[in-house]
């Protein structure tokens, strides 16, 4: 039995919101009043930020009712933050824990959190610190490694599938070319959940492109007009993260930012900034209506769009099961810090049989940390412009019900 | 009693789909599988382009089941078309009518689709063709003149209600400038239905611009950094259609598009496309960012979007009063032409009492045709930057239960 470790708990949320943090947040605040270990439970404002200054809300105060509908609204309900600690800010932190006798430190976010709270942890082991620390995995990036997926996916993935089931109705009102651009940094899990909108063999996306495969475009432009050619119509899915084959991998928004004379921002982690602006699709519109020529373009509808935040903030669509997988998280992360000396994150794998289900194991904070987990191959088809089947199955059970599409035929 | 019209009719949609441009054709559809008077129901594909070269599609024939399905769809299930008919035009359509005893022609579209009905019926006229044309309003626009509100409206609205709130969950989670594009060509109807986003005083979006007021760059940084270093963030909805002092009332995005070298697109109606590309939200970010000085601009995250044609077509997200409403329009349009002798549009009022409540009436084509409706200025705060309650009271009946947002506070 592990020694029992008494004292109070800070939790904090970081980097970009999902529409499901908030549940795990609650997961959190509901596991700690029932935990004899947890004296008071601190929620720290935006994240790091507010451990170092001491900016602490008593979170067991809340009512249930209160907490039902925080869990269910977008956007961190404590705040965010995408600073990086050193180990300046770090010993800040640790006299800021000392001094409200914190011993358990759950934080919610993805990988660049999880290394954050990787270097907590490794600092508090050199200044002698006991502290739990546990993360709770969040991104609708999909891209942590060792689980199954990440709580904030599938309410994204729903949210883009619902969308290009929309798209793909409309692009069949008034035929055109239609480019949407989806949200990613490294990998392409978001822009592949795309291809859930499709229903019968002519649906689209049509196209979907991702960060793994080089991006080439004259072949975009190919594919895109060969599809054309073929349905009078094409609807393309394009991550905002793609990359050509550049070696430096420097994503082609950006190398566009900084050839168009735009500022481009780099936050601690040294992410380059990619949403926020139309950049990309603009682009690849006036690319595709440059290369078929003026002639051709005036006579051809192509639009494009970015889905932008909205992927990751809107409000009442999150999936059903990422709700409830979010919040289960959040409880886990407490049961397994005050159950037994361990750090680590929270991370889900699929229980053998026909029905999807899951269970939750803790993991080392170094195994999630860090480095992303991109599309596996069998995931993107062999031309490298679209996304398999597959994918399809791994992510359906993610998102829930999508709506029915009905068409007249 | 009005002399018994019998024969078949004809059924098309026209212009930018809805969300619920569907239930309008499937109220049609019910009305007409009831009215005696009508033989068959043909589906013109993709509008009048379907009706000038006889694409039709027998819709008498779809089952209820079917039906349902169709109607929860986004997009148009005919398929729509942007074309604007001239009498050359318009004699081909009659010999198409005439060869297939049409007598009822139903066209459900905007203003410029009212526009297009009302041309039909008065050559229908020259040539002594008896036809009874109705339209049955739609547009997200909300824009018709007559009518209280238009289908469609209601579905839109609520989907940039539920983004906004979702982005001003998202604003207080990593503060900063926030800029949304909202669709809406001459009118601030869908860009006005942010402001119900706001449940509590500090509630984004804090500004709201609209076609209505001129727009004045360094007035709306000003704007912009007020509510910056009051609340630390500042949440921002603009019309995509703002336009300046500019006496020929030019939208700046077209200008901008323009001065940038960029192709710009203008339909049949004569309207520049505005949609489909996120030049007009990349130009406020840099304009602020530019005004403020790089080294304000560093230390300010500043991010805009553009909500695109997802407003229009997002999947399983309409509102149910809406799509009641616009069900019952298409209904209505059936009664009216086959109740007497009368051409029209259908038009909305409420009835008058506390609980929201409309009524149909028929108005004439003219009245809704070619020329739209404004917001009100009372709708508009003085200062020309936000949206008033009046607004609020107005819009709210129509987009339904909006989600609920909890905050730690």
């Amino acid at each position: 039995m592990a020694k029992r470790l008494k004292g109070n708990a800070v939790v904090g949320q970081s980097g970009g919101p999902t529409m499901v943090i908030n549940e795990s947040l609650v997961g959190v605040i509901e596991a700690a009043k029932r935990a004899g270990a947890i004296r008071r439970l601190l929620g720290a404002r935006h994240g790091v930020r507010g451990m170092k200054t001491g900016d602490f809300v008593d979170l067991k105060r809340l009512s249930a009712a209160r907490l039902a509908q925080i869990a269910k609204t977008p956007g961190s309900a404590l705040g965010s933050t995408r600073d990086k600690p050193d180990k300046k800010y770090c010993r800040k932190i640790f006299e800021v824990f000392a001094a409200h006798d914190v011993r358990y430190f759950f934080y919610i976010g993805g990988n660049d959190s999880a290394d954050t709270a990787r270097i907590v942890n490794e600092l508090a082991g050199e200044a002698g610190y006991e502290l739990r620390v546990f993360h709770v995995p969040k991104t609708i990036d999909n891209d942590l490694r060792t689980t199954d997926h990440c709580p904030g996916y599938g309410s994204a993935a729903r949210f883009v599938a619902s969308a290009m089931m929309g798209e793909d109705r409309d692009n069949a009102s008034l035929p055109g070319i239609k480019i949407s651009i989806i949200m990613g940094r490294d990998a392409g899990w978001l822009t592949a959940a795309s291809s859930l909108a499709r229903r019968r063999p002519d649906d689209g996306p049509h196209l979907i492109y991702v960060p793994e495969v080089p991006f080439v475009l004259p072949r975009f432009v190919d594919d895109v007009m060969k599809v054309y050619r073929r349905l009078g119509r094409c609807l393309v899915a394009v991550s905002e993260g793609i990359v050509d084959t550049d070696k430096k991998r420097t994503p082609i928004a950006v190398r566009l930012a900084l050839r168009w004379g735009r500022p481009v921002e780099y936050d601690t982690h040294g992410n380059a900034q990619l949403s926020g602006t139309g950049i990309l699709g603009d682009f690849l519109t006036e690319y595709i209506k440059k290369k078929i020529g003026k002639r051709a373009a005036k006579k051809l509808r192509i639009r494009a769009d970015t889905y932008g935040y909205l992927q990751r903030s809107f409000a009442g669509f999150a999936s059903p099961v990422d709700r409830a997988e979010a919040r289960l998280a959040g409880r886990m992360a407490v049961k397994y810090a005050t159950g037994a000396d361990v750090d680590g994150s929270v991370a889900f794998r699929r229980k053998p049989g026909r029905r999807y289900a899951i269970e939750c194991f803790p993991t080392p904070l170094a195994s999630v940390a860090r480095l992303t987990k991109s599309l596996p191959r069998n995931y993107i088809n062999r031309a490298g412009n679209n996304i398999t089947e597959a994918f399809r199955a791994y992510a359906a059970p993610l998102v829930g019900d999508l709506p029915q599409i009905g068409a007249i035929g």
